[in-house]
């Protein structure tokens, strides 16, 4: 007995030492070599590196997590993404019309809970790789991704999609709901997952529907996951059906507010953008998928500077083709200097602020997560600058903004416990998902090949 | 002596089997589990993988290179950069006026031949791990940048800078020069690497200086590298001094041609893309690093479709903050799809093209390198595809402009010898360069915080 609380009184309280600590705190402070202290999931103390008061604490030295080199940051919160989508990347990129004539018949014919347990698994293993934490995903048989990502261990908000129409899960809308509902069931003692009711966009579900949508959140207290102002041809069919904006329609079905996280707002005017803001809109900013499509970059910049729940996201791996946090850093800055023709907007901070403490705030975790400050459960990284590309690190922001990938990604942690460490994933077995999903895609390879080879 | 006989024999023939090959010819040939035979330097043979080909060619199973699962390309040409310049990586990133306010001065008091011989070494490390394996530079004490170069392996065209006032390396223009000739003396018999003259851009040199370096390029068959069409003040500049824009002002200067390879190019108009390629001037196309400093695009697509000799560029550290070309692949598609609102725009193909052949052309060396094909200089890359970005592979062509990392690349061969396989450098021992890199890094960082420190 005496052995096993000596184990557990070890294993609650953690120490992470001697890295760069950017805690992304509102007075952005830095340790610069630093020295984090967890207790179970949650952070107890922060500050400079005092082997005394790892003494005092009783953390033997070699028990903590030497980040030295490293830079520590709070983990990625990847704010938008379809992770069960993982088995049909680099499918048919760049075909004109590519949702409508390939992905939707796609999806009809071939999404079934295997599938979407092995790609969410799949999609997983890539992003806790990475250093994502904490991620919002809505997609078809979201049960799958939900017990996948609870098998995981990271933390999440996971959206069942709903359309009229349903879809490879449902026969039509009210058959979706029920997953809601049966999602809800699953989670509900659940301490790292959430369940969302995920309206797929304006354009494929009815005002009625997405009424209903607005009333369940609000009588489950549940977030609300959607697309919003993100193809060019819904705003047209939104004005024509409803006689006003994709923005301003969605306020009218109540699905903005604090509950709620909209993907995309690519064509968001000032006035929109304003909407967003004074309903507490958590907006989801996937500049990496959404210049690959040709659509065009949300006015990120903008949204930042008045104040926006705004976060970053991968989008799905048929949009955006990864999953990776890092990337998407680099790319959300460059769009908004290229296209506002200036340097100086959206500076490194800026965007690790959005990929952390920002999507959290989309995501309206920001109390539970996206700092590293005293209370916060213990979602932390570690970026290592082994790397040519990493050295040297003048400024640890600029560093991981221009210069990171995603395997100078050394140690992932949520809620206290280490996800992967050293490039070595500790809740995923990578290598078995793969093998399994080997077959599926084979299966897909021989029978759409039609679509990508010309 | 029959040991070192059989030996010689063994080495001088090798074969790279199972991968799958993206020759990048003419006609876009791939062999899904090919196989190429390497003379010496030389590629002799290539189609698909056959054992009994091998027994014949007497080269044993064992000596071969498998690159089974991989993605087998062209090494990668990086058409501009400026190698010596990595100790300065992400110093005052996103300064307004960086150039003439902290570059400029930096350079002044910091670049001297040790700074450039270990930042070259470095930068060498990164692209070899990268899979690049021709490059063109141009910076000061360019002897450095070749002699770190030949020690690597690495093919090139090594620009020595030259500017009316000198630089950290000349007094003056005549001085400038004089090193250019110091270099085509030193490299006058080297197998991988040419020297190039470097007039660094229209705003910095008199109109008789560039004339000077149009005639010395003729007199010597040099390579010439410049920047143009790239600042936002050297249209008027070069408006008001001259009377022309830009590209017709280098024409007049009898600049442009077909020894010339012009970096930037954003500000080019139709008749300016016509003159580029009906004088056979090669461009270099950079878009990680014109789009962070948010000075523009150039028009890649109208320019690629236009049949001009268009390859891609990383730009130096400063500028772009990698050296890592597989990142350059995502950001040349989606620049060019987002700028035109078209995801048809820019296809996989077209950029790893650009990538490839694409900058031995712009480099004037296709005869030489940028394709697998029989009688070309054997410059091959491997891209491996066991991480989970990389998984599935419906198209190769978009795995890897869409998914890969620098750290997917598993081999890089120059002229037939292997720089890197699985992650190890064969030329280059990376930990103590970078030991030596630190002091020089620490004395920056005591000198120059207050550059970036807000």
């Amino acid at each position: 007995m005496l052995y096993f609380s000596m184990t557990e009184a070890t294993v609650s309280t953690q120490a992470i030492i001697n890295g760069t600590i950017l805690t992304m705190d509102r007075q952005w402070t830095v340790h610069d070599r630093g020295m984090i202290i967890i207790e179970g999931d949650t952070i107890s103390e922060i500050g400079p590196y005092c082997p005394d008061r790892l003494e005092t604490l009783r953390i033997p030295l070699d028990t903590c997590i030497d980040a030295r080199g490293g830079i520590v940051i709070p983990g990625l919160v990847n704010t938008h993404t379809h992770i069960g989508m993982s088995l049909f990347r680099s499918l048919a990129d760049d075909r004109p019309n590519r949702l409508l004539e390939v992905i939707f018949p796609l999806e009809r014919s071939q999404v079934n809970p295997k599938l979407v347990h092995i790609a969410s698994l799949h999609s997983l293993a890539e992003m806790i790789g990475g250093g994502t934490t904490c991620f919002a995903d809505m997609y078809y048989h979201a049960k799958e991704t939900a017990l996948a990502a609870r098998q995981s261990g990271i933390r999440g908000i996971v959206g069942q999609a709903v359309a009229s129409k349903g879809g490879p899960d449902a026969k039509d809308f009210p058959e979706a709901v029920q997953l809601v509902g049966n999602l809800q069931e699953l989670l509900q003692d659940d301490r790292l997952l959430a369940p969302a009711i995920a309206p797929h966009a304006p354009y494929s579900l009815s005002e009625s529907e997405l009424e209903y949508c607005a009333a369940f959140s609000e009588t489950h207290n549940m977030a609300i996951l959607s697309h919003l102002a993100e193809m060019p041809f819904e705003e047209s069919y939104v004005q024509e059906h409803y006689g006003v904006r994709p923005i301003a329609f969605y306020d009218r079905c109540g699905l903005l507010g604090p509950r709620s996280t909209m993907a995309h707002c690519i064509f968001a005017s000032p006035d929109e953008c304003k909407l967003l803001i004074d309903t507490h809109t958590g907006i989801a900013h996937n500049p990496s998928a959404n210049s690959k499509s040709g659509k065009g970059i949300a006015p990120a910049h903008a949204l930042y500077q008045a104040g926006a729940r705004i976060g970053l996201g991968t989008d799905g791996p048929m949009s955006g083709n990864t999953m990776d946090m890092i990337h998407q850093l680099g790319i959300t800055a460059k769009m908004q200097k290229v296209l506002l023709k200036d340097p100086t907007v959206m500076t490194p901070r800026q965007v690790l602020r959005c990929a952390t403490i920002g999507g959290a705030e989309a995501l309206h975790l920001e109390r539970i997560t996206g700092s590293i400050e005293i209370g916060k459960r213990a979602d932390i990284v570690v970026v290592g600058t082994d790397s040519p590309a990493m050295f040297p690190v003048y400024d640890p922001y600029a560093a991981l903004v221009y210069s990171a990938c995603p395997t100078d990604v050394m140690l992932t942690m949520v809620d206290g416990k280490v996800l992967m460490r050293d490039r070595e994933l500790m809740t995923i077995d990578a290598r078995s998902i793969r093998k399994e999903a080997q077959g599926i895609v084979d299966s897909i390879r021989a029978r759409f090949s039609h679509l990508w080879e010309s």
